[in-house]
């Protein structure tokens, strides 16, 4: 664990938004920012990956985060959506490795699990506990930015576990 | 069309292994480089990312390629698999649109039938095809290599056509 609050920045990637929530601290958490890129479905995609990655670049720059969450991917609606989730996951991740900040990745289940105490939580309720839990007048929107959160906080609940886990030499998320 | 012969070079991407070839010319197109690039599956996805970003941007910074070839993909065997290939997809678009160089994609049928007149041909009819029209004494391997030549050879191919649509005021791949 980092000597001072643990700083995380969750990203729910795709290429036309990509959803991002930067919180502060783990038993206690604290919103530090929340919000969405999004690009133009007209430029190409070269370029809109630019955009991405560069934004990501740019958050991680601002927030000096000590982990960036993803969530792992098992399921998309269709190949075509998998290839195009597929890279703006690769540009964040890059942009992750290019500044040295590890990625800790979750399942939908443990998100749901962490956030809500319910592995099949739906989506209202995440959004809701998202909001009790960092203390916001209203449920983040969009989607995208709420979900950013919620695997944020899913990293924030779990790194203290994680932290006692790595003291004895074993770590399930570096 | 540039001023000097065009220079294309095709990338099949993938995390394990990723082909490229480079080629000089359209109608008689002559090898310059073909390989790949592998990263080792016990580095953490991130990192191997940032190896297939650097490398490619070593390639485009070595050949100046005016035109990087990549196969559109409607298809994976399963979604896992059009995720991981998706971000090798992504940080190569996102290394050809950081370089400035243009991105153009052709399905695997039309790759097949610029290089062996038959939309359906075989992977070893390609092979053998990329073989007699670079001028080779072996058909390039592996598969991810020779692919990446057939995609560079499509785009060679299929350039003096565009062109002439591009002067009548009409672009297929920019």
């Amino acid at each position: 664990m980092p000597d001072h609050p643990l700083v995380t920045l969750g990203i729910d990637p795709g290429t036309a938004i990509l959803g991002f929530g930067a919180i502060s601290g783990d038993t206690e958490p604290v919103l530090i920012d929340v919000g969405v890129i999004e690009t133009d479905s007209h430029v190409p995609m070269p370029e809109r990956l630019k955009i991405l990655h560069a934004e990501t670049t740019r958050l991680i720059a601002t927030y000096h985060p000590d982990v960036i969450a993803v969530e792992q991917l098992f399921f998309a609606r269709n190949v075509t959506t998998a290839i195009a989730v597929g890279q703006a996951r690769g540009v964040v991740l890059l942009a992750a490795a290019q500044a040295g900040v590890p990625v800790a990745e979750y399942s939908p289940s443990e998100v749901k699990f962490a956030v809500a105490g319910y592995g099949k939580a739906a989506k209202s309720q995440m959004q809701e506990m998202v909001r009790i839990i960092l203390n916001m007048a209203e449920a983040p929107h969009p989607d995208d930015a709420a979900d950013a959160l919620a695997i944020a906080l899913c990293h924030a609940q779990t790194a203290p576990f994680e932290a006692r886990i790595a003291e004895r030499g074993d770590s399930a998320w570096e």
